[in-house]
Order: C-alpha cells, then structure tokens, then sequence
C-alpha cells in the first residue's frame, strides 16, 4: 500500500529593497550577476509572502497557486527552484533509507502576500525566497540561508536576499556555475533596528520593459554600464558595508541615493533607453532634497527600483523631520493608518512638487528593517491536501 | 579735433545643435571643454541672431542690447570677448597707422532674436557667435571663422561652433592656454543639404539647472562622466564624422540619439541628480522609436540639450514619415504653418505618448541645415549712434 500521506510545510518570506543595486546578468540561465549588491530586508508585518510548499502521491502534477490565481512552473527559473531542492532531498534520502520519498512526489505549493500586487512592489524576490524556503522545510534539508540563497537567485536574482534578515549582501562571484555567486548577512536586523522605509506608490500607467530583458539590453548597449559594474559598485559596496557596519546613515544614505541614480543612468543609456524614473519620482527626489537640505545633512534617502515608487529610508530618530514632514504635505493618502505618525507642516517643500505627488501618489506604506524568512504553523493547504479557503 | 564719427557692421549668426553633446569644462574660465563635440547649424531663416556693433567717441561706455534689454557687459565672458577682439584690432592698428583707432572706443552692441526667449532655446550660442563675428567685421579682422571660434568660445563654449555653417567640430584641444580648443567645418551645409530639423517646444515649469553650474557639479560628482569623456565621446566624435562625411543618416540617427542619452544618463548619474527631460520630453522619444519603428529603420533622431525641448532630425525624402506624421498626431500646436507639411495619419504612434505631447508640447518649429554667420547692411543702429526703435 502506498503512502498517500500529505507532507507540508510553511513560512513567510520578506521583501527586500536594494540600496547597492542589481542590473545586468552575467549568465542570464543561472541568474549570475554583473555586480554584488546590498539591500535592507523589510518587515514583514507589511510587506511578505506567505508559502506553504505540501508533496503527496495523491497530488497529480506539480502545482503553484498564487493569491487564488495558478501560476505556470514549467518555467526554468520555477523547475530550476523545485529540481535543485529535490536534488538536495534526494541526498539526504540516499544517505538515510528511513526518509520518506518526497524527492519523487508532485508538489503543491499555495502562497499569498499582505499587500496589493497593484502596488507595483516586486514581488519576485519574496515569493521566491518563500517558495525554496518553504520546500526547504518541507524536505528538512539541512541548507543554511546561504546554501538556500544559490537556489533562490535562479528562481529571481535578488530573491537571494530576501533569505536573510537586516542588512544583506549578494556577492557576484566569479565561478562559472555560480556556486559562488550568494547571499550572506552584511548586519543583522538588531545590529541597526531604527531603520525606516516610507514607500511612496506611484500610480504608473503602465508597467515599463521588464527587469529582466530591461537589463540585458542595458548589458548590450550601454556605453557607461561597463564602467559602473567594474568600479562604480565595487566601491559603493565597500562604502555601503562600512556605513551599515558603523551605523552611519548619512554615508548610508549617499551611496543609497547615488547607486539608486547610478543605475537609473545606465538604464537611461541604454538604446533604446528605458525610463522608470517619471515626474512623480522626480518630486519625491526633490521632497527628500528639500527635507535634507532643511536638516543641513543626509536624514532621508530615497531609492528607486525598476518603476516609478520612492522607497525613502530613514531613521526612527527623524520620525518627524521625514515620515512627518511628507504626511503634513501628503496626509490625504491611504497607508498613513499603519503606524502613528504626527504630520508636521514644513516651509522648505518646493510647492510644485508637492503637487505633483499629490497627483500621482497613490499610497505611502510604513515599515521598516525586518527579520528573515519565518516558519510558521499557519498553513495554506488544509489536511486534505486542499488549498485552505479564505 | 577728435574723430567723432560712428562705426558700424552688422551680421546675423545661427543656431547650432549638437549631436555629440558638449558637458563638462576642464577650464571653466576657458570654456575649455571636457571633450569635443559636433553640432548641426540651423538656417537662419528660421532661428538666428542679429547684432549690429558699432564704436564711436561719443559713447560713454561699452553697452549690449539685447531684444531691447540692456545687458550686463561686465561679466568675465563678455569682457573676454571685447578684450580679446581690442587686442586682434590694436595689432592691426600698430602695423598700420593709417587706420583709426576703434580698439580704444567704447562698444555699443545692438542684438536681436528672431524666435521667441520663452522658448527655452539655447540662445547664447547664436548670440555669442554674432557679438564676436559683428565685432570683427567692425574692426576689419582678417581672422578666420577658426580663429574666431577661439574667442566666441570664451563667450559661451557652444558659440564656438556657430561661426559656421553646415556641420561643425568642435575640437577640445588639449593645451592649457586653449588655443588648440577650436571649432572646424566637418562639412558645408551644401555637402548635405537635406537634414532638417523638427523642435518640440515643451512647456516646462520653471527653468532647472543652467548648464554652466550643472557641467562643472556633474564633472565634480557623477562616476560615469569621467568614462563618458574619455571613451564614449571619442568613439562618438569619429562615428558622427564619418556618418556625415558619408551622409549615412541611420548611422547619423544612432550616434546622435545614444549622444543625447549618455549625456542625460551623466546628468542623471550627477549629485544631487539633475534632471533635464520630463515626462514630455520621454515622449518625444517614444514618438520617434515609434516612427523609426513603423519605418524599419532609423529616419528620425531625437536630441535634448539642457532642458526638455526635443530636436528631431530627419531627413527631406522622409518629411512625410516624420514631419507629415508629427503634424497629423499634433496638428493643432503653433508652427506648422512656416513649412507646407501634408498631416499623415499614422496607427504606428502609442497613444498615450501623443495626449502627454498634446498637452505638454506649446510649438513646433520646422528648420533645416544652414549657413555660418552672413554680413549684413541692415542695421540696429543709426547713423546718429542710437538703436534702431522697430
């Protein structure tokens, strides 16, 4: 008699936000980058993904489920996830006769995040972290986040980060497979607790060329890239490390600002050129310029991924000079509820780019420096094997 | 008895728009350029400068008018200028005591625009090259255009390349003293007659950066500029070159198109960044890939200066794929009527960019290649010394 037993497992995974960006593949297969990059792993009481990974001889195929919607996974970036995680079981059911076969069972994997895909925020680098996190406990492999990270990056590159908590480096590399080509912690989260996030969700009309084929035609046409990949970010992580490791935000927030330009150049000199940057970015810039030059140094930094949304970071200790300064310029939007901020008027806001923002923001979302992946007992597949209706 | 007569000559000089971006000084006093650059002259029929010189006696002190404004004259730029020509005239003076001596007479200087200020079109090129040619057509100077560059360069840099017609080179130099930092002929106006050229003058919200303190904050701050001087220019100054020798516009489209982008990315790349296209100018650009697209080659060519108005190159046989298109998206904007253009409807254009350019673009202007600064007799200035009231 068969088993037809359902094995699962859960965690929750975070969002990461690169202040040392991302850009550029070396090896498109296997996710190898052109650069190493740091980011600061968000909490999840805000931003996350929930994943629960179950295997069973009753499942038919394997399966992802993402917010109700099924998902495809004969992707190479999904069949690479689920072939290196059964390749890691499949070693340990070699080496102990006694383990279950789950290396050989169909997968069912049901995940969900706590915020609006609308938003715009990348979800790739969380749901992926979830995803091998989450198979990784169900096969009770023994990986630390590091090992895991070499999977995760071949699901989404970035994913890589989101395995770890706090301050987190992805180290290009140099090796040819990429068994060199991880993530490790830079800081824990307790190390500089008092880093802040305020997100401020662009309305874009529509998405722009995606990261992945973005950056390769970055690769192939810019005449500057080469020169940011080989000196330019080489320096800006070992500034950004020493700024993380001394608690130094306003070098922190430089290099933040200055890689977060860097990148957006290159896009630009791309040819065609890409543009995530818009008019509304523009004036988040300006309101972070403003806001600094008010306090006579760097207390807020703004950072941009592959869209128009500000992620502006900031310390706990400047609550009022940063999150309450926008929410007296921008206090009619939605997202202010989740955290009890005091909104202060201020003079030194350039008037039209406030206008401008409140035009085109759609939501702020507060959070701040957060733990890595998370086991959890709450499931999303109930003991029949079921996805759990909500 | 003193020689009280008044001494005149008028030219008129045009517009130049580069193709291989001038940014950044390596002698701001100089206007010693970081690297060369090549421009496009645009006919005077449409966009130039007009400027009476005259020298007299009976003047109190120099003077520049300019649109019926007095002008500073006592900035280092313009005072390079008169220094610089006074000297060329004292030589001629001192080798022949038969001529007057104007070299030691007050300067008045009447100058006119024939586009309007509020274009935002960089008016100083045009107006830098007539002050200097008109001076020296008032002193008599055997100077060539060459000669003369070196000195309207110190005027503004870009002015160095309007003393000619046609497409123009302007050759950084590499001595310190700036006397190798000159502007050449590439090729006459007549050896590729057939370029023209469409403005999109945007409406922007305020002026941003001048590009004078912009260049120097960029050269002092963006990790890319240095690359950009070195190796992207170089190779862009030889490409462009070529592509007009052999009139080869796609190669002429590319290089200009990439031009304008690397510059911008270096601004982008600038700390604080400095932002030069809106999201008007952005599409511009998809306007232009748009019709480059539906042609299956590349037969139009954006440019951006320091501001958000788009310059777009093409060539005549191709006036009904671009201009004739342009003008059946945006028909109802000033300027069209200067050029008989038939309006073409085209389903290749993203109509999102066509209602951002309804809304955000104030005028067309329609010009083509043109001629170096022509002698004129028709003067701002009266026999009796005064401006000519119009």
């Amino acid at each position: 008699m068969s088993d037809t037993k359902i094995y699962q497992a859960s965690t929750t995974a975070p969002v990461n936000i690169a202040v040392v960006k991302y850009w550029g593949k070396r090896d498109p297969k296997l996710n190898l980058p052109t650069n190493s990059s740091i980011s600061v792993t968000l909490s999840q009481d805000d931003l996350r993904t929930h994943t629960t990974a179950s295997c069973s001889s009753t499942f038919a195929s394997d399966t992802l489920l993402l917010n109700s919607q099924s998902q495809d996974t004969s992707g190479a970036r999904t069949q690479a996830c689920f072939r290196e995680l059964r390749a890691l079981r499949a070693e340990l059911e070699a080496s102990n006769s006694s383990l279950p076969k789950l290396s050989s069972l169909p997968l069912r994997i049901v995940s969900e995040n706590n915020f609006p895909t609308a938003a715009g925020l990348a979800s790739s680098a969380a749901g992926f972290a979830a995803l091998v996190r989450a198979i990784a406990n169900l096969y009770e492999l023994p990986a630390t986040p590091t090992e895991l990270s070499r999977i995760a990056r071949q699901g989404s590159g970035s994913a890589c980060r989101s395995l770890f908590g706090g301050y987190v480096a992805w180290e290009m590399g140099s090796k040819d497979d990429g068994s060199d080509s991880l993530a490790v912690e830079v800081a824990p989260a307790s190390h500089w607790p008092t880093m802040r996030a305020l997100i401020l969700v662009v309305s874009a009309e529509k998405k722009g060329v995606s990261s992945t084929s973005g950056m390769q035609i970055t690769v192939a046409t810019s005449q500057l890239f080469q020169r940011r990949a080989e000196i330019v970010v080489p320096a800006a992580m070992e500034a950004m490390k020493k700024a993380i490791k001394e608690k130094d935000f306003e070098s922190f927030g430089k290099v933040t600002m200055m890689e977060s330009n860097s990148f957006h150049a290159t896009c630009l000199d791309t040819f065609p050129p890409i543009f995530y940057l818009n008019d509304v970015s523009k004036a988040a810039i300006r309101l972070v310029e403003d806001i600094n030059n008010a306090a006579g140094k760097i207390i807020a930094a703004y950072t941009f991924d592959a869209g128009p949304n500000a992620v502006i970071y900031y310390e706990e200790e400047n609550t009022a000079a940063v999150a309450g300064v926008i929410k007296g310029a921008l206090g009619g939007l939605e997202g202010w509820a989740s955290r009890e901020i005091e909104p202060k008027e201020s003079s030194a806001l350039d008037a039209r780019a406030i206008g401008v923002l409140r035009d085109g923001v759609s939501r702020v979302i507060l959070t701040q420096v957060g733990e890595g992946p998370v086991r959890t007992q709450e499931s999303l597949i109930g003991a029949d094997g079921e996805p759990v209706k909500k």
